[in-house]
């Protein structure tokens, strides 16, 4: 799709008309007295959040913002391969794919060796590795993406909308309170309402308020780390240049004039360019307030010489200050006493915008917590479940971190030359690039063992699926529809989990196959996880979702063969769900070959409902199942 | 995506309460008293048309139906590829991807051998031969087709809405007026204005009013062609069957019980039951009344013995009775006078369900009228090209029928038997039906010679483009970002036509370049068709958008090597265009290969608006490229 060819204008670029793109803000209603989940911040982390509540019909949601309307422009764009996959899993990815910039190549420009006041192509790569992910890594337009969580809060079974126009003013918890432990205050800034003052009570409370949270401040948590924020001037332009890779994501490193790294944006014609101020000739920590436009213009310039570019529009800019930090829990718990309060995304942790990491941190962060917080709102799970959300995350934002810093030191420091021998060299750089690929993919995320995440005694039975890490998807063929899709895709933002029975080599659904026998258990053994945490009034597979790959050819399969768990009865009129059956070969390809299933034994995968590999076990191994749920999940009273 | 597990519901499936799927309908504004087009009937007919025609912001269109909001639920459902690929034009096909069933594959049952009052599958077949087009076969209510269009429609440079509760009564052509040579008398149906008349006057009619047509009438076109029409029973239901083929597209022959075709629907549990009346038992004529939903389901009962289908709900039915027929012309067109009044859809042609042609051919012809009707408005071409619409879409029509005609009697014939030795080999129809694959998916429309198909003489250049049917799309790389996409996709629905310069065995952009020497000529001589026919204000690729592609790697290719015209300022601020040169290479695949297309010579491909292909010419054949446009095009005053 190109667009914005004559002007940038904010919102759907489907619809001609910019005055059409603008959505009516949402009704001015009073917030509610009491909810679950009072969620303060409308930026990735708390639409995502909110997008994931809005799944549960029982849990009320409740999501504020101080601004009086949705973002329009601006702020991160970079969306990486995993973010891709979770919004997959809300059935937006196909709106994104067709919207975004797709990164397919990264170009490294250094200084020219025989006259290094001029920049030169160093190399040109390959941006994401070959089935690292079925997904792109694109760019587009936060302001697209909150869109995007905002359609699926408001057409979920639980519709939510934002209140805008509140600020959080103070928050407080008493533990002692049972049911609506926290107390919340915000003062309207509406100018209807300017002034007025509110009280909510909540159950549990998410700062998603950013990198200023005042929920964090409440709850005595601090940032803490390198102490010197980088400066970055951003800028969203329409431009004219003959800087050949204007369209290709693209770092430079300049000889003296400083560095700067350009992102092509969605449309065709928009590029991001961001320059780095502290690295900047004559420029001795540059006052903010002091940098213009037509400053940063033309460092540009100075940087891409001999090139030259020549800015048309400025659709957006902003200097962007940021260190690398983090706070030591995301949550309020003390002393074993389970969270009411938590942190996500730059509330409690904040990134250099070089790696990307800023939104897809945080929004990872809340697909982490919103199954945990829906499994305890909905009785599945005990509150203590809620800690292992500060446990997986507040390691995983470490780790970031670290690479971050090291990252961006790299990406800051001079080049190596002939007068500046301790510079990097340009070659090192770009191969630590290379290696960190899945670290900036959202692919290396690792959870450390815990109850959700076991300790992987049978990992050896499926090696291409890391126990800890997201499922990595492959294409198999649904055999109901002989339907050749993504098994990932199967598994969508609803707080199931799910059990992969992957079949070995004993005939389909003969009396030899683990897989039969394994359903068996599963769905009349009063032991089995899905007889005991099942409601009675539920589908079968409304808490753990059961399906199959077999090694044979889908056609090899016939219906009337399959388990009764295979193809369950379910809703008011018990239709038959027939899509729970596959076929491993695809296109050629068997997905036991592409994710390195054992093709004797088989295997089952527990995938948690946010699609990370919680335990991989021997088919017949009924007690490791049954004890891992029993771990997780409680039986409603 | 699966959905309707708890009931059907119409309207957009993603948004879970069913109310919220209701889209107000549009105010109740009087009709304009003059337009450029009116089209009368919203129909998939009509609303192609009126979505193509919304692209041009000069244009007044006007499109009316009886009608007192869109189409909810009902009708066809089947979307061949083809169709696919003109959804892609337009943008919507992902959606239309995402939210569809897929026929992949189709089962044939038929009575058993050894106790014929049981039917037995005979086999399995792949749906839509591989590489015949890069779209699935898809089946979905056809009114959510009908949403898409009304999107693109709202959301067009300019804004169409269609008028409902408005009839046609009749119109008139006064061919000695000039301006507006037809008037329409229209009668309002809704309450508020119910019995008040409007009279519009319009340079162009097009009657997509449906096998009824009133167009059709006023203008004394008749459809002729088999007066025995086909009776069948269809319903879409939910429903709980043993039947093992359920969610795979299934013919079944019974060898008494008549016949019945299954189409399983969009999300997962909906399916379509077509049960040929004709064939019932002790049906000798069955008056149409006197069917009932009851007797369809024990007539589906009978027909699929020893399975059995329990329908839990029925979503939408009806009796469906159609003949094969045709109009002598699609127009109103006499002696040479260009014509002002179209007859389009099942106005002009009516078919069998069964090939499932009738919205597939539908939006196909307006597809074909619409960009020429957009050429004469816009004064592109003269009204003489309005009359290739007619010859070229009867002539195709009528090869429709004559093989649906042929399709129809052997899906209908009884199983050939020791006792009814005359009827159709099941294999016979087998075959019939992967040989026909092609027509059906909308893929072997061949257009006839005339001034928009040449006479082929250069079609050894490029023998897997064949002139005068569709480009055949494949994958190539796309330079500026290194985007793997299908060079089909680059052609949209905006009325432009296309010169694909394919690039021989010559030095990329060297002197010897014929792409280089052709885009010298295109841009610069005052005969080329780019110079004569974009009007001065406009962008270059207004009027003919010229791309290249050339056989080395995307990385071998140089951004500043480019001519210009292959990179053009466009826009209000001058901004370049990258979008318009690409590698054959992809995905190790050449197109070159995939299409053979000749790798030494190179050839310029001309692309009609509706991605037909036009000519296959000598990279440096000026003379052939600039007299096809002079045959088409004209200069503006
Ligand atoms: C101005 C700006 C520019 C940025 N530029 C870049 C960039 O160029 N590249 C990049 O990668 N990343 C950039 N980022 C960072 C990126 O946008 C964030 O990492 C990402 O948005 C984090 O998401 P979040 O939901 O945690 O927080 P945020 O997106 O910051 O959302 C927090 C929300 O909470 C609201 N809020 C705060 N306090 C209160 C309160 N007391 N009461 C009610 N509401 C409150 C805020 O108004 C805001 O909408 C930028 C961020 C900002 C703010
Ligand atoms: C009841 C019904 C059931 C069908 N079932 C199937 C099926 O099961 N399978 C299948 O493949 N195809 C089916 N079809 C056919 C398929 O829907 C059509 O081939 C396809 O819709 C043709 O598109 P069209 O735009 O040409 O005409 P239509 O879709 O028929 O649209 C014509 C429109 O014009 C309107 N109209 C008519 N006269 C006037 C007037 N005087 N003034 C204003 N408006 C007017 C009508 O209300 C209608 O909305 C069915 C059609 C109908 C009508």
């Amino acid at each position: 799709m190109q667009f914005y060819q004559e002007g940038f204008h904010p919102g759907d670029p489907k619809i001609t008309d910019p005055a059409d793109r603008v959505i009516a803000p949402p009704l001015k209603h009073p917030l509610p007295q009491e909810v679950d989940v009072m969620i303060v911040g409308c930026g990735p982390a708390g639409l995502n959040l909110a997008a994931q509540l809005s799944k549960f019909a029982s849990i009320s949601t409740c999501i504020v913002e101080q601004k009086d309307d949705r973002l329009l422009v601006g702020q991160a764009d970079g969306i990486a391969c995993r973010t891709m996959e979770m919004f997959e899993a809300y059935d937006f990815a196909d709106q994104i794919k067709q919207e975004a910039y797709w990164v397919n190549e990264t170009a490294f420009w250094k200084p020219n060796t025989e006259q290094p006041e001029q920049i030169a192509r160093s190399s040109k790569i390959q941006d994401v590795e070959d089935d690292l992910s079925e997904m792109p890594h694109v760019i587009i337009n936060q302001a697209r993406v909150h869109d995007a969580f905002l359609e699926v809060m408001r057409h979920g079974p639980r519709k939510v909308v934002p209140h805008y126009s509140r600020q959080l003013l103070n928050l407080e918890v008493d533990p002692t309170v049972t049911d609506y432990p926290v107390t919340l205050t915000f003062e309207r800034l509406d100018s209807q309402h300017l002034g007025v003052m509110e009280t909510v009570k909540a159950k549990y409370v998410v700062g998603c308020d950013g990198a200023r949270s005042t929920v964090r401040k409440s709850i005595g948590r601090k940032l803490v780390g390198d102490s010197i924020s980088q400066g970055w001037g951003v800028m969203d332009v329409l431009a004219v240049t003959d800087f050949p890779d204007i369209r290709l994501k693209s770092a430079i490193h300049s000889s003296n004039e400083g560095n700067m790294l350009i992102i092509p944006r969605e449309g065709g014609y928009m590029v991001r360019l961001y320059i780095e101020l502290d690295k900047l000739k004559n420029n001795e920590r540059l006052n903010k307030q002091s940098i213009t436009t037509d400053y940063l213009i033309a460092a540009a310039n100075r940087i891409m010489h001999p090139y030259t570019i020549e800015v048309k529009e400025i659709a957006w800019w902003s200097v962007y200050e940021i260190g690398q930090r983090l706070t030591t829990a995301f949550d309020d718990a003390e002393d074993g006493r389970s969270p009411h309060v938590f942190l996500a995304g730059d509330a409690c942790h904040t990134h250099s915008p070089k790696a990307g990491q800023g939104l897809n941190t945080s929004v990872n962060d809340t697909w982490n917590l919103g199954w945990k917080l829906a499994h305890v709102l909905t009785e599945r799970a005990n509150a203590e479940l809620l800690q292992s959300y500060s446990f997986e995350r507040q390691t995983v934002a470490q780790q970031l971190i670290d690479f971050d810093r090291e990252f961006s030191k790299m990406f800051s420091a001079k080049p190596k030359s002939a007068t500046n021998p301790d510079g990097v060299d340009p070659t090192a750089f770009q191969q630590y690039f290379v290696q960190f690929g899945r670290f900036t993919a959202g692919t290396a995320i690792h959870y450390p063992q815990s109850d959700l995440v076991s300790s992987g005694q049978h990992q050896c039975l499926a090696t291409g699926q890391t126990i800890g890490m997201r499922f990595h998807s492959a294409k198999v063929t649904r055999q109901a529809d002989a339907k050749p899709m993504h098994l990932g895709h199967s598994m969508k933002a609803d707080g199931r989990w799910h059990i992969l029975a992957f079949a070995g080599e004993q005939n389909f659904m003969s009396d030899t196959c683990k897989v039969k026998a394994l359903c068996e258990f599963l769905q009349h053994n009063p032991s089995s996880p899905i007889q005991r945490f099942t409601p009675k009034d539920a589908d079968i597979d409304a808490i753990i979702n059961v399906q199959a790959v077999f090694q044979v050819p889908h056609r090899k399969i016939e219906v009337a063969d399959i388990h009764s768990l295979l193809q369950p009865s379910k809703g008011c009129h018990g239709l038959k769900d027939y899509e729970k059956v596959y076929s491993a070969l695809c296109e050629e390809n068997s997905f036991y070959d592409k994710r390195r299933i054992d093709k004797k034994n088989g295997c089952i995968i527990i995938v948690r409902p946010d699609q990370y590999v919680a335990d991989i076990l021997p088919l017949s191994d009924y007690n490791g199942v049954t004890s891992f749920f029993d771990r997780v999940l409680i039986q409603r009273a």
